[in-house]
């Protein structure tokens, strides 16, 4: 019987990763990379289960998922054989015993994503796969503006491209930090969940405000007319990282 | 007549490149890739001089190069060439007029290295290609001790893999700088000048002094007996930027 509940906590570069959910038996996608090396850790069909699914692309700094097992292997041994066996751009960085009742999708309180530009003429060398890179001088005071008008309980049906209608479209956007070093703008946002590609369509509004291409007051109407196509740009994936999920 | 001296200003990440200096007319080289698109742009066939070499898989924060061109494009015209027809991971991000007589390897007063480690049991994913991984916990207080053994004009023969023994191999070191923030430990080395694989072997001693292999009482003798083969291990080439070049 699988009465063990092991939790992990997973650090990712997606660049080379067809996102994080499972599509198929010898697939390329991280929890299938996971699930394979656990599956033989174990010698049971493992089913991992994520807090959240993250595209084709995208990076995770601390990535939470759970799955149920009957094997005996102490956590730091379980550390060691996924360090071993996984490809060095996944790592599993914590293995702990959890409760029972522990559900890495279902009780998650919050989390958070951060997206990374970089805001110059010339890209980054080294951040090149890291970061959005944007040529036009952003206004960060415009930016920071238009940010507090997605903060709260909104229906977001216009910040997602869903493939269905039928589940709500609310949610609750806790914070943004919009925070600029040098060259590199760093966006937190923080939030009880996110619908499908909703970071990145924010990133990319936030972007084109930024730039001059959409004013901050059409913002109400585009939340209030709920279509996709009146918000910005998708922001590109490799700039998005998973940052935390609370529980 | 090439009478126009130009300086560039070079960031690359050398992880796909055979080192800097071109090898022959259809290499994997960072000078071989400019050079081509430098002699597309002048139509004129282009010889650029470097501030040194950097070897397979070193990394350059502002490498400095010179040509010499009859080509009368503004350097701003030049920058943008560059940019638009070098490959991603090759950017020049500075072009200028220098004086005649600029020569950007006779004229370098000191340069610095940088050299990156990432001191942790399990390696950082996001970093992987720019640090060396280094699980066990390195002692700093000895390796700034040994550091400072080797700050100073000294005989570095112990400390390259020459290929002749004619040429002087004193150099000054100006200053080497520790420093670790979390699992970072960034070693930064300025010297008049560096002999081959330098900066790498002392990298490499320093970690084996740091690990408690190697005493930093035995640098000393390493130093005097002039071989090699006495000083610790060369440190893998991937964590190793040239940060910058004085004249």
């Amino acid at each position: 019987m699988k009465n063990r509940n092991i939790k992990l906590t997973i650090q990712y570069d997606g660049t080379r990763y067809r996102g994080w959910q499972r599509l198929g038996d010898s697939d390329n996608t991280i929890q299938g990379k996971i699930e394979n090396v656990l599956s033989r850790m174990t010698e049971e069909k493992i089913e991992l289960v994520g807090s959240g699914r993250t595209d084709s692309g995208v990076h995770a700094l601390c990535q939470v998922a759970h799955f149920k097992t009957a094997c005996l292997l102490r956590t730091a041994e379980m550390l060691d054989y996924c360090y071993r066996y996984l490809p060095e751009d996944i790592v599993v960085v914590r293995v702990e015993t959890a409760d029972g009742r522990f559900h890495a999708r279902y009780n998650v309180k919050s989390k958070t994503y951060q997206y990374r530009i970089w805001n110059a003429p010339l890209h980054d060398v080294f951040e090149r796969k890291y970061e959005w890179h944007v040529p036009e001088l952003l206004d960060m005071g415009r930016m920071q503006e238009a940010a507090l008008l997605f903060v709260g309980r909104h229906d977001f049906q216009s910040f997602t491209t869903l493939k269905t209608k039928k589940k709500s479209t609310e949610r609750e956007l806790f914070s943004i930090e919009l925070i600029k070093e040098g060259s590199r703008i760093s966006m937190n946002f923080r939030a009880d969940g996110f619908l499908y590609n909703m970071v990145r369509i924010i990133a990319g509004t936030l972007v084109e405000v930024g730039s001059g291409k959409l004013d901050k007051n059409a913002l109400a109407d585009i939340f209030a007319r709920r279509e996709r196509s009146l918000a910005g740009i998708t922001a590109p994936p490799h700039g998005l990282f998973l940052t935390r999920v609370e529980y």
